[in-house]
């Protein structure tokens, strides 16, 4: 019999009733004859409730209590879940991530998926019963409780379609699909009706909320058909598949937008170029998360990252002053990154080879910098950022939609 | 080195506030030069919360998923008492239930621990850690997460205190000991500073909210000290043991006090005294809990039980009405029992053959009838209950202390 994977995101599941709701979207595709598994993740802000009450004792929390205790979210919705769809007539069995044979390396807060034994999941569709499996959580082979880091219940729905061959997972959540742009931000963002995992692993990458890099890594590797849905709608959706088209098109397929973000300039003292390797692996050390960076033409090296890491970043540079030979350093911050997202790299190479900016920008102080080669990012004023973005994708991204049109 | 148990009540915890203050009293044991042991139960009304939620999808909810459910509480409090501890300095890990090895029967919403597999603990123990375990929570053999039933907690402590074998365990609730009656509702109610296991078991069985029978039950046989004290002062408490005391007295030690009672009373259809055990037994196929029944003078036989199982009792006596020989029956509701609690059913018996009702309850319509050999109990109409249990209270259990003060 063929399975089936359902995840609910946490705004899908914000209460009781919306618990309750979408019980009928499991129920109906049980009822197609499919065996189905449904990942859940916390109730709307549960997760964010427990960080708090963490937080209201120690400012840094060890990994290993916040895991305890950030697992519970999901393991009240998978209860609940189950109890819905019980009251709804379906028979149905909840379950941790332990429970459900998720094994994870032993990594607090940002654990890999290791194995999954999937005996007891398997005993229970057999006896066709609904899994509710709660997401991003798993155990080590020393039964520590870990948690999947961002995104993680997209990771544990993905992993499972993937060891169970499921045929399809959908992904339900708050938007019906994977838009050009985030939809509740920018209002003339399109919903892509399908692409190809290694676009939506660009889009996921550069931040799209919509779904967790891992989760389309998972997908991608073992052909598992992905779709992106809302829970609060029957709109089809985006399905996401293995089809390579051939593109003749350097368009974007989408645009994601990172504020927060400060950047670091730093001039070598005695007019040798800086050693960017040992500058990375200084801040590598750090566990600063480095957002871009790059050799300016008059040698200077530059580093974007968070505003939160600003001053550990500068403070680690000045330790270091002398031994990498760092005179002049200076720093702006209040900033966002505007990212263009491609296909592939050398559809970003051709965009970048014969862009000329958008006229309504000429006047816009832009700083273009990489990120990754798939994408073409540039930094801007976060003032200016909304308008920025705006324009970056009506003219940069709308285009690629009537291929897309096309592919389907 | 000797090891401590100490079991924390959710009044006890109920804001992070509240955890962060008895962390001092935690790391004053483990400063003594004791392994520490902590059990917490589930942070103030977290497990009321956890219950209403569930009962918002289903009245009747499946007792495995509500497992599942409401264990989460306790795994809450346990990584926040874990990082409260840290934060003050100490090494502390926080552990779920099946983490810390306790192992239950199959038996949702009620499972007895079947073993205690101690491995862990004594692991973090000896790497001198204070180890902070999820009261009220084991796991069967299978995998299955099971709870402990009202009280588990209390049950946690004395079944880790027994096995670990603890020179003392603790019982920090919201009043500083063992009281001849409920503090909070009988403003002369004294405390006992010592008492036997029985003695405390009795009570408890009773409803006496201090601790739960289960768990003494665990102390009691495996001589495990239990001392009941307040986790929001540092007074002496109530220290529990196996001491036997010769006593010639035949004062109650405890008054205890059930409301929300109805009383059933048949009447044999055929002047033949009806067969009490084949109605009990009907009322124990409908899982009915019966508070006290007794054969009375006319040959009529009474029952008393909760007013929430009145209306099934009655429709289970009509049912089964000619097949018992059952003619009339009538009953009363909205009523209330007292309890004196003896020593032992030898002191009891020693009361009630000499008992003369105080003079103040002569006019009181009360209604003595059987629960258990060593309590005496009556009935009396919820509105006189207050005055009633005052007046017996002061009358038939103040003398003892004066026994007690002596032991001690």
């Amino acid at each position: 019999m063929a399975i089936v994977v359902q995840k609910y995101g946490g705004s899908s599941l914000g209460t009781t009733e919306k618990i309750q709701n979408v019980t009928e979207r499991i129920i109906e595709e049980k009822e197609k004859g499919q065996q189905v598994v449904v990942v859940v993740s916390a109730m709307g802000d549960a997760t964010n409730h427990l960080v708090q009450s963490a937080r209201d004792i120690s400012l840094h929390p060890d990994a290993r209590d916040m895991d305890l205790l950030i697992s519970t979210g999901e393991q009240v919705t998978s209860s609940l879940m189950s109890l819905a769809l019980k009251e709804r007539g379906a028979d149905a069995i909840s379950m941790t991530g332990w429970q459900a044979g998720i094994q994870t390396e032993e990594s607090f807060g940002n654990a890999a998926i290791s194995s999954i034994d999937l005996t007891r999941i398997h005993q229970h569709l057999q006896k066709g019963k609904i899994v509710v499996v709660a997401g991003f959580q798993g155990c080590t082979s020393s039964g520590e409780i870990c948690t999947l880091g961002r995104g993680g219940s997209d990771t544990t729905a993905a992993a499972l379609a993937a060891e169970l061959k499921a045929i399809r997972c959908d992904i339900f959540t708050d938007v019906d699909g994977v838009y050009t742009a985030d939809p509740r931000v920018m209002k003339n963002a399109r919903k892509l009706p399908s692409m190809n995992y290694e676009g939506l692993l660009n889009l996921a990458k550069m931040g799209a909320k919509v779904i967790h890099p891992r989760a389309v890594q998972h997908a991608k590797e073992h052909q598992v058909p992905l779709v992106v849905r809302s829970s609060f709608n029957k709109e089809e959706g985006t399905s996401i598949h293995h089809h390579h088209s051939v593109r003749d098109d350097s368009s974007a397929i989408g645009l994601t937008f990172e504020e927060g973000l400060s950047r670091v300039r730093l001039y070598s003292s005695d007019g040798e170029p800086l050693k960017s390797s040992a500058l990375l692996q200084l801040l590598k050390k750090e566990e600063v998360t480095i957002k871009g960076n790059q050799v300016e033409a008059d040698g200077s090296f530059t580093v974007i990252l968070r505003n939160e890491d600003l001053y550990q970043t500068l403070s680690c540079f000045n330790r270091n002053k002398e031994k990498i030979g760092i005179g002049r350093m200076n720093h702006s911050t209040g900033l966002a990154a505007a990212h263009l997202v491609f296909i592939d790299e050398q559809s970003a190479d051709q965009f970048k080879s014969r862009l000329s900016m958008p006229t309504e920008l000429t006047n816009t102080d832009l700083w273009p910098f990489s990120s990754r080669p798939e994408v073409y990012s540039v930094l801007v004023d976060e003032k200016q950022a909304g308008r920025t973005c705006q324009i970056l994708h009506d003219s940069c991204v709308e285009s690629c939609l009537d291929l897309q049109a096309h592919i389907n």
